[in-house]
């Protein structure tokens, strides 16, 4: 089997880095397109992108130039780490043009025909995609940094024993504004207590991923969600300090059990970024930390810790994710894997 | 009128430090004594004392040389600033030599017979000490350096409206843990989302605060408080992150008069540290910030932001304050001029 | 007397905030005029300005509208915190109304005819603004923020050993990008050692500065220097390790002494903004550090530490300024008082 | 082949922990015993040691318990990572015991009888081992970590071209100070400009390993170094701002051709924690980062950038290498590596 070709749309940003750099060796993916603004378009990518990241760009990033973000018919798969003004119209030009389009942008997420997916929580969800009116091509979405950690940590306990009410305050990490983003004048020695729209896609996301999907469209999960986000001094990795009141009154260890023994929807298909465990939990009492957690699992685990009773009602505990690689470009990565896996590509792909 | 002699209790860590500090040109009250733990007697002050604080150490402190944590009758008032492992049987010591100790250790807080006393909040339950069978002495006591703020941002709602539940996710300063206290290893880019024993503070001692004096006991206040505690890589400056419900529906607009309108309970007796205004609001969406906002009125104000309402019952905001100011040193040195003022330091005190 | 009426061009900036801040209060001038670029003009100062220190902006500041950066006769004295760029005309295009411009900016710091100065250092050097010809006007110049620290340090050898050699490698603080300035991905947990042109001024201001004044002209002190500049993880306060060979061999005290008595050139006019002593010079081994020393005497003294041998040849020591203040704006400033001292007003100016 | 069972003394702390984990799948020697001081003794290892690394530790590790630091005829290699107070003696005692200890602590590295080894640039230097008196055992010692980075950038210099004069001025991390080591409160939005005893090692240890051996005794390398060695708010890896005089005047490129065909003296032996590489040259204009390059080869490679002309004399450049890997735990399992490959293992030991 040859690999499929891709292309990166935004990909001289930060989570699009993330993205170079992931598929500079996956297995069923080969990157064929590097395509950004127009400022950038032409030049030598590495030139036009200040690479980010410790590990070496891939030898296509270090030979490649930039493309202008226009659809090809040699890339039936793209990925797009656009920004959201960007995003809106450019990845409908990909999706009528006949591509899969697998976006990590607010843009398109709370559309009733767009699929909004966690691929361990509702890959039943890519369903909706059906719904959508681009010819062969779709457009698929990968959530918020900040919900994906939480919907992971909320997911069993939701199947497991309902769920009533989640609140939630996140310390999250700089990467999640991308480069250069927060001011180091405002993250030395501070905290931000504001981070622009992310609390209202803390707070309506989750309600959709977790919903069912009935009859082609999906009924939002019945309970609710408040939010509170804030920048902290770190580079990777979002905690989220999170209590919920669950449907019914269990013991400590029935939340443990769930958490342990959730492998997700998709363990038996084998998607290369899969993590092994999706979930860890950690026994230490001051655990999960960013900095020794975050890159559990190659970033694609989810690590909590500290669960103990409320005293007003249900539980708490603390959420680790890795921002830029579980809840964006890993989490977008994993999606389209899933997508390929599910034969949404077709024709083209023959796993 | 002649000054109050004082002495400091810890006067070497880094809360004995700022109050050393701000002793050091205080109105009412002279330096007068600086002890601290056996291994430190005897030597110059600035020898063991490791001096942390940007502005120079007053004159007293500059000659002095530290004494054991002894009784002196020089001193009608102490200031404690022990560890609680220390304080516990040393304030008793004091008190009982007929020493007015005012303490920030947590030994003596929750004593029913101890008053626990934010100036502002609370002053009537000085006459708690009354209990206390020390002979002339007695202990007073200083709440947590993050129980203050949450105290200060939360009485002028329990006064208006009743309170319900409250819920708090702490962002805490490192020098919350006094010196060395935490490692740079646990503080750069990360976060620990763990204090010992600090939730716990958080969930009981504004019960207390905010309980009413009767019949000479205190009756803890009606409502639940859930607290989770963490240390951010910050120098100075507790982030608060409060949720709360109220027992009335009321409008943005009542809880701001609320704060703005509110003196506290010492307004008219013009101490020396108190803030002229206790507590200030701040309409930007990203404030208040531990940089910015920290040394409001020289540190000993609580500022918060970001008023909106809970998506699933009641108000959240945003509160800080200065936790070795306000909440250690300035907040012991505020409540000892309460009990000067309020005539507990007898005889020996005419201002 | 009433005050001099001046203008900021650049007050948005970060070091325009400083001087917008520092001249609120200040007893010559009034703050009249807050200047900045096109896509601020007619906006609330504070709405165009993002406000980035602690303290309050002055009442000016809080009702004021930004106008363009234009002549305007009532102006006899304006400050420049414009960035390099927009420096070059706009300064000569105030000078030539007849205004004396005091900058910041490096545009014009290495003209002949323009005065670099430190007020303690080279006072005589106003001079050099004869030669200007901009009828009554003329531009003063500021140096660099990290070349003051290193010329106080220097000055007092200079002065009473000689100097051969000079190498430096600076620690420099975020706030002397401005903001945003440095992204707060590239100092968490990071150093860049590379600051875009300082090297060039760090490695040629100071020998103007320290030059002599001949006939009308600066000749340059004959000395060479090697500088390495890197940034740090810190807010404000640049902390310079410097060697230096000297021109004669003089035991350490003899360098103690050069600093401890020195007290700059212009101690005799009481300028506002003089520090008391332009240096000062701690025994501690650790010290000076930014945290600690940046706020000497109001952020205007610099402060060093660490004398002892270089075993290569000549001596070695640790000097720290404050780079936003001494650097920056309370540099600027206090060359505004030396020049209205020495009467570069005209008739404008009766102190 | 089986693999050759070791010991590593001082298990507990920073550079043991690292020791540990690289232990723990070592081809060629297989983690047999974790020793630590008495407080220690008789713990499960994970309870005395607070595991500080993000990656799990080894599975030895996790069932271990501490020993103490006693000889054991079943470990003919040892590891030492202690204290240099405790190191001085118990190194003796295992020496004398006639195991082969590799230390990373400072007790016996200036000693006439001791190897101080970089692999790469002065593996004959294991040849002073034979002049110890200590039966079969011997003592080999790994330099300090910030030499160990500053040696490996000059070696290829001293071999080409020779050295006159050194000059260097550290940017060190904080995990170079251990665990608890530096003070969050020191290190959050500051510099600390001393580390007790830094400079004298880096001013002689490298003097000692780029000497030449001469009838089994090392003459020290014929030039000056003058160091300053400073903490700032870093993790892992120490940067070097180094000048160098060099024995001959040579272009820029010759320096790049020294650094890039170096390979280092032991190339041909494929010791299992050689880099590929020991030197690496970055073009870009602001490496080497600590964030970025402190990882290359595992962290076992060192990265220069920056290399331009001093206007005083020679040339300048950058360096950064990881301190407690290649520094400290990396390095010395490298020099173990050596002296097992050079036979010091005698007939335990057939690779």
């Amino acid at each position: 089997m040859s690999k499929i070709p891709v292309a990166v749309l935004g990909a001289t940003g930060a989570v699009g880095q993330r993205l170079v750099s992931l598929l500079g060796s996956h297995p069923w993916f080969e990157l064929a397109g590097l395509c950004a603004s127009e400022r950038s378009v032409g030049k030598p990518y590495l030139e036009a992108a200040r690479w980010l990241l410790p590990e070496e760009p891939p030898a296509f990033a270090r030979s490649g130039r930039v493309l202008p973000c226009e659809p090809d018919s040699r890339w039936p798969l793209v990925f797009s780490a656009l920004d959201a003004d960007a995003a809106s119209s450019i990845e409908e030009t990909f999706a009528r043009s006949g591509a899969l389009v697998v976006s990590n942008a607010r843009s398109h997420r709370m559309r009733a025909d767009v699929p909004l997916v966690v691929p361990e929580v509702n890959p039943d969800h890519l369903e909706l995609a059906k719904g959508q009116r681009y010819g062969g091509g779709a457009i698929l979405t990968n959530p918020n940094c900040s919900t994906i950690g939480l919907v992971l940590a909320l997911a069993p306990l939701a199947r497991a024993f309902g769920l009533e009410t989640v609140r939630v305050t996140t310390l999250q990490a700089a990467s999640g504004a991308g480069y250069p983003g927060v001011s180091s004048l405002d993250l030395i020695d501070n905290v931000i207590p504001f981070i622009a729209g992310e609390e209202e896609k803390l707070e309506s996301e989750p309600l959709k991923i977790l919903g069912e999907l009935r009859a082609g469209r999906v009924e939002n999960a019945p309970f609710g969600i408040s939010a509170t986000a804030t920048w902290v001094p770190v580079i990777d990795g979002h905690s989220l300090v999170v209590s919920v009141r669950l449907g019914a009154e269990v013991p400590r260890d029935a939340l443990l059990d769930a958490w342990r023994s959730w492998r997700g929807e998709v363990a038996d298909l084998a998607l290369p970024s899969s993590p092994r465990r999706p979930l860890a939990y950690r026994e230490e009492r001051d655990r999960p930390q960013p900095r020794q957690d975050r890159m559990a699992e190659g970033g694609m685990a989810t690590t909590i810790g500290r669960l103990r009773p409320c005293p007003l009602d249900g539980w708490k505990f603390i959420a680790l994710s890795h921002n830029t690689i579980r809840g964006a470009a890993g989490g977008t990565l994993l999606l389209a894997e899933l997508a390929a896996a599910k034969g949404l590509l077709g024709e083209k792909m023959k796993l």
